[in-house]
């Protein structure tokens, strides 16, 4: 039953201490797949008594786990995990209550759904130097579909929340850390040094301790899963709207003038997109 | 039915976009005129379809929109609004359930009632060299009456809300942001620029989009509005406690005695009004 | 009934400002004594009319109030208090009722329960060179069983609560400051004066003004008094865990081998001491 792994791999440090990285080229997008296997990722997660804590990077200097692939919407898988609710709720809800402390170690573009995924780990730390946050989705003309509308304020507060939101920029490491979207920002040579520590630490704690303060601290933390689903349900309904579809052919006609450049620099790119 | 406006001045940068200029000589005091206005623009907002954003500078460059005008405390409007809740209170929630972007550009002092409006707004930009913040209230021998109890801690949390609250002393920008106060501060020189740029793209932007990521994030975000009710209630009743009518007399004498300095370093001036 | 304070000293400075200095000698841990002259004290703040404001400062410049003193864990007091409550909840959830305002001047170490009994206090302020803080619970084999998994979430967010409470490590003040955890960080040289200016500030104040802008921030800023039990009796369990006592007993053996220095580095010396 379960799915082979082709875009994470496993590189246990020690049985209590996992790496995983992330490569899906050439950008590094979100897809149906990553979804799946990020769902199945959480199941190892649950099931190894031996594993403390894991630490998510990805493989591409430029890009953490980009946005979400909108061209495979359609796609989009919904099945209900073992927690009754839709396969990425399902999935980040897991990653929440898992016992496993997850850490995502952030280098290059971590933008829209790739965002919202790292917004279900535990801990997120980033390079200053090569980390650049984003919710893109309202200058692309629908809204972030998958947790960033309930966990941003959470983090950041409403006045933040809705800058990040609604102004769809990018947003430098040290912006994210004052903000609160991340635990630190770190330079870029103490990145992996500083989380292996904290990691190889974790690692060295008791499940039963590390498992009960995550439990407690959840009781009153997380997202309602009725909200999570409110808008995922709203989200996959927008592909709908007029207004997405015009806006939709005008960006993938600057992305084609651009050229690799445009994924770059999306938040610049996405201004001044309505009807000229 | 609609109210001239006397103290806002509009001024429409784009169909999209509006600049809003409040004026209210000699030192921008919120007053019962103020509310009764702010009232009336939120229903413009609401009414014009092609309308995403507003921002909202002052045209005195020492006072954004200042503390309450309590010697007109008894002329407080609190005829029901749309929402059925009292002027200002249903002002407040619907600049909050408006889909169109709020944005406060802030210089000068920005304290009491002037600074509950400017909570009320989505998003608080102020400049370093500039912008002064206070709830001066308790000092005065109240409490703020108009949502900063309510907003403060949702923003900053509850320790440091209580130390604006109950210390009522003046904060500069940069604290205001560490805090979470405001969303950023920035030089004076390039606060214009950066509000301009930001608005300018969310006025490109759809409005569906626009108006569900504010409808979503508003869901678990926004004070209760039988808090925000019970607060204006014990408010308005405060003006009868002989501790307050015994210290707003102290306070009076002082303002006199001290001059037109007064206003621009309340902060400094509350303490030590207690009976000598 | 009132019992004497053997632990805690006060200087009224005025009638309305009291200084309250904590010693206990040699390492100022928090015990069992603790918990109940913290609950007395409570009672005064509650029965004084005169008294607007508390600052708590440490007779120790090396530990404000210390970690818990487990060896004593079978002795803690768990009557209820006037609340209901068990002893330590009651004490806090009053400090946080209280309409005295009180203020946490931080110096040393400050990790633990005594750190809970810090977060408790309606402001915390820390010096900069001389503060440092920890929740080191779970790197010892249990968790927090006095509120920090309830009151920090509420000021730092859940990713930096779970950085700090499965982390376990020590925090400087810079960056507890960056995070919410206290107030402000001051220069040490700088803190005392700040301080002393805001209490005077508060005590000028009225009290009905200070007393009614308290309740009404407390309505929703406050933990649930059901999670607060929750946690404690979970605490009190964990004792039970073998996991708990191998890695207690492997954690005094480093102490004994490692000496004073141990407790001044208590976070650095927690790692690694699962089975070799």
């Amino acid at each position: 039953m379960t799915r082979e792994l082709t875009q994470f791999t496993i590189n246990g440090v020690t049985s209590g201490y996992w790496h995983v990285s992330f490569s899906n080229p050439p950008i590094n997008l979100q897809d149906p797949d990553t979804i799946l296997e990020l769902q199945e990722l959480v199941g190892m997660f649950e099931t190894d008594d031996a594993l403390r804590v894991v630490v998510l990077e990805s493989a591409d200097p430029s890009f953490f786990i980009n946005h979400y692939d909108v061209s495979r919407a359609a796609e989009t898988p919904v099945a209900p995990g073992p927690t009754g609710l839709p396969t990425f709720i399902d999935t980040t809800m897991r990653l929440a209550t898992t016992s496993v402390v997850t850490i995502a170690k952030i280098r290059g573009r971590n933008r829209g759904g790739g965002s919202e995924a790292a917004l279900a780990f535990d801990l997120r730390f980033a390079s200053r130097e090569k980390a650049v946050f984003g919710q893109p989705e309202v200058g692309a003309g629908m809204f972030p579909g998958g947790g960033a509308l309930e966990r941003l304020p959470l983090l950041v507060g409403r006045a933040r929340a809705l800058e990040i939101i609604l102004g769809s920029d990018d947003f430098d490491a040290d912006t994210a850390a004052l903000y609160g979207w991340i635990n630190r920002a770190l330079p870029d040579d103490q990145l992996d040094d500083f989380v292996d520590t904290l990691a190889r630490r974790i690692a060295s704690f008791d499940k039963p301790a590390l498992a009960e303060a995550k439990r407690l601290v959840n009781r009153r933390t997380l997202p309602q899963a009725e909200d999570l689903v409110e808008t995922q349900d709203s989200f996959l309904d927008a592909f709908t709207w007029p207004t997405l579809q015009e806006r939709g052919a005008r960006l993938r006609a600057r992305a084609a003038e651009v050229g690799p450049e445009f994924e770059l620099q999306f938040g610049h790119y996405l201004v001044d997109l309505g009807d000229q």
